[in-house]
């Protein structure tokens, strides 16, 4: 089982990383790039011996240890199958 | 327009953080944690006035900028409507 969590920074919290890319996208020719935001993208496998909703468990994950919860949202997918994706 | 990027540490390829963040886990009481590969995240919203297809300008973004190819894997979506999505 793998779960796939996304860690953006909240609406209104400065993103310099973000910024940078941006200005950096726009000196190579991209001008159609508006607005860049940078998070985290973490691929979590997990073992079957799970205790408790696998959902919760990872809620719990990004809650005390993932994600800034004044800074930052998260949001995470479970794939029962798949162990990965490609490019 | 926005388009989602994710970027990857290629299999193979050592994850420092992604090790960090498991052994996090482990001591927090996660013992279900098995792998965690630690990558980034971009939002990016594009304008309209887009030269060519969308989906090749993203390609060619990170190619040229967001992923080094050494090392990392990329995917994207592009996603027509939806300006973000919470939580």
């Amino acid at each position: 089982m793998i779960a796939r969590v996304f860690i953006t920074p909240k609406k209104g919290v400065l993103d310099p990383q973000g910024r940078a890319i941006s200005s950096s996208l726009h000196a190579l020719g991209f001008g159609e790039v508006e607005d860049v935001r940078m998070g985290k993208y973490l691929e979590i496998r997990l073992g079957s011996s799970s205790e408790g909703d696998p959902a919760m468990r990872v809620r719990a994950m990004c809650e005390r240890l993932l994600a800034n919860g004044v800074i930052e949202d998260f949001r995470f997918e479970i794939d029962q199958e798949n162990p990965g994706r490609g490019a």
